[in-house]
């Protein structure tokens, strides 16, 4: 796997944790499927296929110490700081540009750090065969579609066209990227049997996507090659900082891949969830044998398929199902477990009543 | 009102508003109903007909504190004090003593420090109508029976006899106490219009209550005559505890109410509320337009008649109905508002479980 980078994209904000998610440990941090935080099990993923020198992490100035506590070993040159979230567009751009300048021939596999993946050999064997595919087609995008196991509304799809291979993976050209859409079209789309979710892991030549940044994004095009005029100058914190308030925040879907030449799919089978929201935590919880998901000092009567996190406090529960309950020290949210989407409004209600020592 | 001394009695423990309730905080001292608490109405309620001197509480030593706080102008000499609960007989024994000593024509007015009164004024005229009773049956036990208002399984019942007087309240012999009955039993005590519900406040002089309980309950009696005797000495204090220790743990309505010959029932319709649980904290208190009753930094949406109490902490509730949710600094009770009975199995699971810190 010479010349290949992970490039794990960290600087997500993530409101739908909250309130264990703030502004200051978002989602990628948090203990929400087991005993590591969803980045360190992103990263530990790609470790079994390279070596650490090779994991690069992408993340916002304001979350580097809670990054480098909790990847304590990665070398601090492997961390690529934005002064702050624009989007994927040119956080990818911004790596690619990093990585492209020391190693021309460089292939990034670039992945969101807050997804779970149950089925490890079948995501490696996947991004082993991205990543011939991206050899074989050097001026190719290379996505990872998810067959889809419900007619989801949250997730982006991406229509199959030609088959490019069916060993060792099934591959496609992408006829058309779709938007999320109305559960009508989502069942359209889950029935035709021609659409994947659109997990936005990535895998591609650094040069590839830095030719169609400059041919699609000129602005951001631009930009980053100031940025990377000033690698290895002591102002390339200053520099970048000033390109990234002047460039907009931009999608890598929408900016690049909806109106580039070559795009292919590689199809991806290998227990994949972006853990979106609470009730997708209570999902992947083991439960007991009233369906309850229980952390810390919880007391319960009555209780039926509820997940229960309690961080210091005793927690006591009488009679209710469907419930979602996270107590922490200062904030507590009860929710019911099919409304666990509007959680984003409580962080919205509560910027706009600016109590701001909640977010 | 000369001769007439008011007896509170406050010294229960109250489990059932756990986790705002604890061993060191009944629930007499807790602010349920109002910007007072339960103590603090009831002793206002009497401050109405009576100068501050005749008004005295009964509480256990493990309260005295809290008691004083709340009631900071009550004089030290008006709290007679248990050294422990033995359930109403000893307690209104124990006043009966101190009063007959004081005054040999006692008038005691009984009433529990955790009930709310919303018809102040009619409970006053009822108090007097009672005391008059009293004056003119030297001899009788007077009880305050409150009309039923639905088939209550959660109190006992006290069955009408031969009528005494309908002016200026109606008044009855008492044909019999019953105890707290079942739903089929209360059904047809409710319709009967044949009886009251036992309120537990009750009117007496201090000698006829002695005598009955010379005679029903000879050894309280005979201990309470150790007490009288100390009444004035050093040893006071040690004399009860040694008391207390031997006497059974009894109710006045089984000890004395069921067996005594003559006892009268005066009605009492003033809007009387046991205040039983959190439920009847929520039917008390003031509702929003969803039936939320709400105290605290609390954020809903789509919650509907709901009781939800928060002290320090942000409370953020989504789409839940019939809530109780109690939110104290070191516990958190959420509990469907139909089982708030069921908050005392929490207690006695804590207990249980060794918890103490939180009992």
């Amino acid at each position: 796997m010479e010349n290949i980078y992970a490039v794990i994209m960290a600087g997500g904000v993530g409101t739908r944790f909250w309130p264990k998610s703030r502004k200051a440990i978002p989602k990628q941090y948090l203990n929400l499927a087991g005993r590591q935080s969803m980045i360190q099990m992103s990263v530990g993923r790609v470790q079994e296929i390279l070596p650490d020198e090779n994991i690069y992490v992408v993340s916002t100035r304001d979350q580097e110490s809670i990054l480098t506590s909790q990847l304590d070993w990665l070398p601090k040159s492997n961390i690529i700081v934005e002064p702050f979230g624009k989007n994927t567009a040119p956080c990818i751009g911004l790596a690619a540009i990093h990585l492209a300048k020391k190693n021309p021939d460089a292939i990034m596999i670039i992945m969101p750090a807050d997804h779970l993946i149950s089925e490890i050999q079948q995501f490696i064997l996947t991004l082993k065969a991205g990543v011939d595919l991206v050899q074989k087609n050097q001026d190719a995008l290379v996505t990872l579609g998810i067959n889809p196991t419900f007619p989801a509304t949250g997730y982006g799809y991406i229509q199959k066209g030609a088959p490019m291979q069916s060993e060792p993976i099934m591959a496609y050209q992408v006829r058309a990227f779709a938007e999320k859409p109305t559960l009508d079209v989502a069942e359209k789309f889950y029935h035709s049997g021609e659409f994947y979710w659109n997990s936005g892991i990535f895998i591609w030549r650094a040069d590839t996507i830095l030719a169609y940044l400059e041919n699609l994004m000129p602005d951001l095009y631009q930009g980053l090659c100031q940025i990377a005029a000033a690698i290895g100058r002591s102002d390339l914190e200053q520099v970048t900082e000033t390109v990234y308030r002047q460039i907009f925040s931009e999608s890598i879907d929408y900016g690049v891949m909806e109106h580039a030449s070559k795009v292919l799919v590689i199809e991806g089978d290998f227990g994949w969830d972006d853990v979106g929201s609470w009730e997708a935590v209570y999902d992947i919880s083991k439960k007991d044998e009233n369906g309850n998901a229980v952390k810390g000092n919880v007391i319960l009567k009555d209780v039926k398929n509820s997940y229960i996190e309690s961080t210091e406090r005793l927690v006591s529960i009488l009679g209710v199902d469907d419930l979602i309950v996270i107590d922490t020290p200062d904030a507590l949210l009860i929710c019911k477990r099919k409304k666990s989407q509007d959680v984003k409004w409580v962080v919205e209600k509560l910027k706009h009543d600016e109590q701001t020592s909640y977010l």
